[in-house]
């Protein structure tokens, strides 16, 4: 599944009228499914904002729909912002959730000293000069296992927050974009968004890169002083099982 | 200058409180030059819903802004959809229309057999499998300079039609898109969308390549059966001086 993240208030329904892509979906399949009640699960529990290129979802249905009008069927019944690329069958014990391996999370940054007219949806803009070796100094000291603590969401108290970052990678896309993506079996919730904060305040050249460790080392995301990044620049951008 | 054209009507003023291009780019000329009438001239009047990523301006101004401040200044007057990406000095008789050497115009279609959620706005939906061979027999008759009266606008008569159409490619772009590029010293109003109808009925099998061929013979729009390709696929890519 694909969508534009700006006008959802993400992927989970919250239950009190917001509209999020879970909500969106679960209309679509219940004018194709009227009698059954299905239950969605996604791979991804996208934030307010962010986008998706490749989340995936499972469900289960008796419908009688062939596999190859799914598709077709749902994207006729979705907004604009919200498309199915491809629908498969897939063994019964499929999650979309717990089966996946992977997580791989894009985050695009616009560099040209001006704005875009095309790309301020889908990018956060940064003006400043950036020192792509300290990033990359940065993703180096964060990919591992660790106590990703202080780069969770503050208020997530009580869960575990240890995590296996797989990779970390930091590279021009055209000239006039970077792209920093990450794998990972898993994310805290917007872990992404802040290790961009603090790649960005390194790659600035406001911090050195040892400050990623030293924020690492304090397990609490009150000691970060980086902000997360915005979210318009997040893709959920594959998933892998 | 750059412009998502979803939401404007063509470049041009229309003098009808329509939202152009111009009326907005002349509204923030204004905020910064309130003592001055700004004349603005542009490489290129792209028609309504149509895109740009290299459109070019020029105007005379006696403001003190000094250079380097033009583009910021500038894109903190327009609004999201519009943006300067650089502004230069020119010399006293450069002129954005009359001083282009070429324009490329850029036509991009999205090939998977499901829409897209990102890219619906920037691009035409194709589901069939396009003949990419039988579209470049039909860029070859096109290339080159003819009365391209047939590929226009219709009711713009008494004008001059011809044209030289130096290049006209087509090859694909990612695994999903096909990107259709054209470049002439200049366009007849519709003209790229024009043909890009004509590529694509004979792109999808139901003309024969030799039929742009005969189109082009007739001299006249009312005898070409296709219709123009939608307009959100459409963008002033460059225009060379």
């Amino acid at each position: 599944m694909e969508y534009d993240g700006t006008d959802f208030c993400g992927y989970q329904s919250q239950g009190q009228g917001e509209r999020t892509v879970q909500d969106v979906m679960g209309q679509a399949l219940r004018v194709l499914c009227p009698r059954e009640t299905i239950v969605l699960h996604a791979a991804g529990r996208t934030d307010t904002g962010v986008h998706a290129l490749g989340q995936v979802l499972s469900f289960q249905t008796e419908s009688a729909i062939p596999l190859e009008r799914w598709a077709i069927a749902l994207n006729s019944n979705l907004p604009r912002d919200l498309a199915i690329a491809k629908v498969e069958d897939a063994p019964h014990d499929f999650h979309a959730r717990f089966s996946a391996r992977s997580r791989t999370y894009g985050y695009l940054l616009w560099t040209r000293r001006t704005r875009s007219a095309l790309w301020g949806r889908y990018s956060l803009h940064v003006r400043t000069a950036l020192d792509l070796q300290a990033m990359r100094s940065v993703a180096a000291l964060l990919v591992g296992t660790h106590d990703f603590a202080a780069y969770a969401r503050t208020g997530e108290a009580g869960q575990p927050t240890v995590r296996d970052l797989q990779t970390l990678a930091v590279r021009p896309w055209t000239a006039e974009r970077i792209l920093i993506t990450a794998t990972a079996t898993g994310f805290l919730r917007s872990m992404v968004r802040n290790m961009v904060g603090v790649l960005l305040a390194v790659g600035k050249g406001e911090l050195p890169p040892s400050v990623a460790q030293d924020i690492l080392d304090t397990r609490d995301r009150a000691q970060n002083p980086c902000p997360p990044a915005a979210p318009q620049g997040l893709f959920l951008w594959h998933v892998d099982y």
